[in-house]
């Protein structure tokens, strides 16, 4: 899908800033950053607070020394630098994403918005503009979720300080509370002043990879994410009757894997049937009881995954999962429970303008898309005006070692970014 | 299914032998057994070999002490009591079952076919009939495999007497040898001489319960096993791709779980629609890796147990399976392997035909049934001529605390024990 044309332009110190992005510098600090929880198979393993993650803040807060700089952390141990802008009544504008990874993550899913947005100010500094509005830089704390749940907790405490006590309370695997983790973020880096938790901000721009092939697959070099989907997780229990597997007569069993496999196959058949690209439907959990072999199963519980990046669709798949679980009532028991739902995340219209130009701009091929994954880019969306670009991601690998994107893709990423941030710090 | 008249005549003896058969004695000796691992719920936990089931052994030696009985115990620790015959040179006449359960079983399954011998050999004293073959009743060794591993340890190495070792070297879950384990049974019961494993035997009889609803639903009491099921194990295993269920494409993926489904709901159907009442197929394992709700999943590993009667049917439903796979092999790769198979028990028909008129002499309905599950009998059947007696069992449940029977069927199915014993016992 091409977007029409708009018709933003870009005001000559964005080119300029986009002119001077190296590409060098670019991967040399992305490849740094991925040395913090590097491993020999090429991921990294740096989830959120652990050491290493502090040493990997330490080292970014290196990175802007200059006086145009200032670091700063708040309650949530969000880490942001702050190049200086001509108008200090003006808000900033922001860019970033996270840094920490999954246990075994890839070298770009979020590194790359952190990394890109410095970029863009050292660009802005060999270029020697000084924007309007100040321009942030921010590394979001646990977005991954992986060490604490739920995901996403820096950007959606930064969006709704409401939500961070309950955040603080929060445990690791080995009992550790996120508090203490936190305690140790914020002492870890000494020159970040405190700064109150959701300052406002102008715009937000995160740069990420995809994540998934539709950009490979389509030959684009940069995404712009018009939306995040809607997602809505359900989980199925089927119950049947545990019987003996050899004394038991195929028309008298209660067979909860047999429905289970039924519903499951049927609900396959039923979302392919809607022939709809932007639709997600995913069974990625069947955990049968007993589960022995030689005996007829008497409870499967099932999960269900549905994403689109229209309600209206997630309304449709609801009605239609309960249509396909509807057809087995004969056979067995069943209930569904609503585990999760988050409505689609629409991007703001003047921020996507901007992104196109900006895009254009860069010379490179670029489509909308939108995105399957949840990003912190989500939350910054309920509080300000806030898009997405995304580079494209090697045979759509992530959360694994062998996540990759071409360079070409990750400079290009960088250029459009410092061309679009100061166009936003310039209005 | 009626089985066509048989002409088998029953001696006075056998007859005399049924009407001493008392069911208040079965039954006390059926609940006394059942107090040795009885459980506050009704069932019983009485693994193979644990200190419980060395003393439910040292409480069956006392049942049987007149100067007609010996105890006899062999290199599986199999444990046997003979009344003698009139003419030792005949070869006994051999019934009896397994008093092992599983983790938590029933109190009926395998005890009742040892009870109701040993209540036959009372029933042959109170009448004052000397048999030319002596008769034993047997309980073998091991019978559930819930324990030590495989099952029917007892009667297979009596059966053939090479595979004892293996069975000696077989652990645990606590790394407790099988041999360990036999020696100490073959110490608890110091009054039972040792006699070498796999003794001759004229015919061997087993009464044991259904352990499916066949019976209770067409209103039987005794049911004469003319075969046991033959029995084929395969693990399926369907390898996809493993990836963001947010992220991919429906039409982009490789589902192992989605394509586990098709099959088991494929193979569901057409095993259905074989119409076959004999046939078993069941799917009792099915095992997702990584079973996360937003991951596609990578693999999964299903088990299918297939039985029937027939071998050819077994073969047929072989090729369906394969044939059902085969269909989705552009949607995923997948292998198969055969965990075991045992081909189908057919029992003796001058056996069968003493049960028919033994089954006829107590005035009870019977029915002609094959069985589902595995039994001692199946490896006796491989060295005398054998055959099986069942009894009801309530709403078909097993290796269940709620495993349980009608008292009239249990005393029936004695009566009819006795009684065919007997005439085998006189030929």
């Amino acid at each position: 899908v091409t977007a029409a044309p708009m018709t933003t332009s870009l005001p000559a110190s964005a080119l300029r800033a986009m002119e001077h992005v190296q590409g060098v510098r670019l991967i040399r600090m992305q490849r740094e950053l991925a040395t913090f929880g590097g491993r020999a198979d090429g991921g990294v393993s740096r989830e959120a607070l652990t050491a290493t993650e502090l040493a990997a803040r330490q080292w970014l807060c290196s990175l802007c020394t200059g006086p145009q700089y200032q670091w700063y952390v708040d309650d949530a141990a969000n880490l942001i630098v702050r190049r200086q802008g001509s108008n200090p009544a003006l808000a900033p504008v922001m860019t970033g994403s996270h840094i920490d990874t999954q246990p075994v993550g890839g070298w770009l899913d979020g590194a790359y918005g952190v990394v890109a947005g410095l970029e863009a100010l050292h660009a802005l500094d060999d270029a020697g503009v000084t924007t309007q509005r100040a321009i942030e830089v921010v590394a979001w704390t646990n977005e991954e979720g992986s060490r604490f749940s739920p995901g996403a907790m820096g950007s959606s405490a930064f969006s709704d300080p409401a939500r961070l006590p309950a955040f603080l309370a929060a445990q690791d695997a080995h009992g550790e509370r996120f508090e203490n983790a936190r305690n140790a973020a914020l002492q870890a880096t000494p020159a970040a002043q405190r700064i109150a938790l959701g300052h406002p901000v102008h715009a937000y721009i995160e740069a990420h990879i995809e994540q998934g092939p539709v950009m490979e697959n389509s030959g684009h070099s940069l995404g712009i994410v018009t939306a995040i989907q809607g997602v809505r997780w359900y989980e199925v229990t089927v119950h049947g009757s545990s019987a003996h597997a050899g004394t038991t007569p195929l028309a008298v069993r209660q067979d909860a894997l047999l429905s289970a496999a039924n519903m499951v196959s049927q609900l396959g058949v039923a979302a392919n049937e809607r022939g709809d690209e932007a639709l997600r439907c995913t069974v990625g959990r069947f955990e049968v009881a007993p589960g022995s072999i030689n005996t007829i199963a008497d409870r499967v519980t099932f999960s269900v995954d549905v994403r689109h990046p229209r309600d209206s669709e997630l309304d449709a798949m609801q009605a239609l999962l309960h249509e396909v679980l509807a057809r087995h009532r004969g056979a067995c028991t069943y209930e569904v429970r609503v585990l999760m739902q988050r409505a689609p995340t629409v991007f703001d219209g003047r921020v996507l303008a901007v992104l196109e130009a900006a895009s254009r701009a860069t010379g490179t091929s670029h489509c909308h898309i939108g995105s399957g994954a949840f990003h912190d880019a989500m939350y910054l969306a309920d509080s300000c005006p806030a898009a997405m670009l995304f580079v494209p991601s090697k045979k759509g690998i992530s959360h694994n070692a062998g996540e990759d994107t071409d360079p070409a893709d990750l400079i290009a990423g960088a250029r459009a970014l410092a061309a679009a941030l100061v166009a936003l710090a310039e209005t």
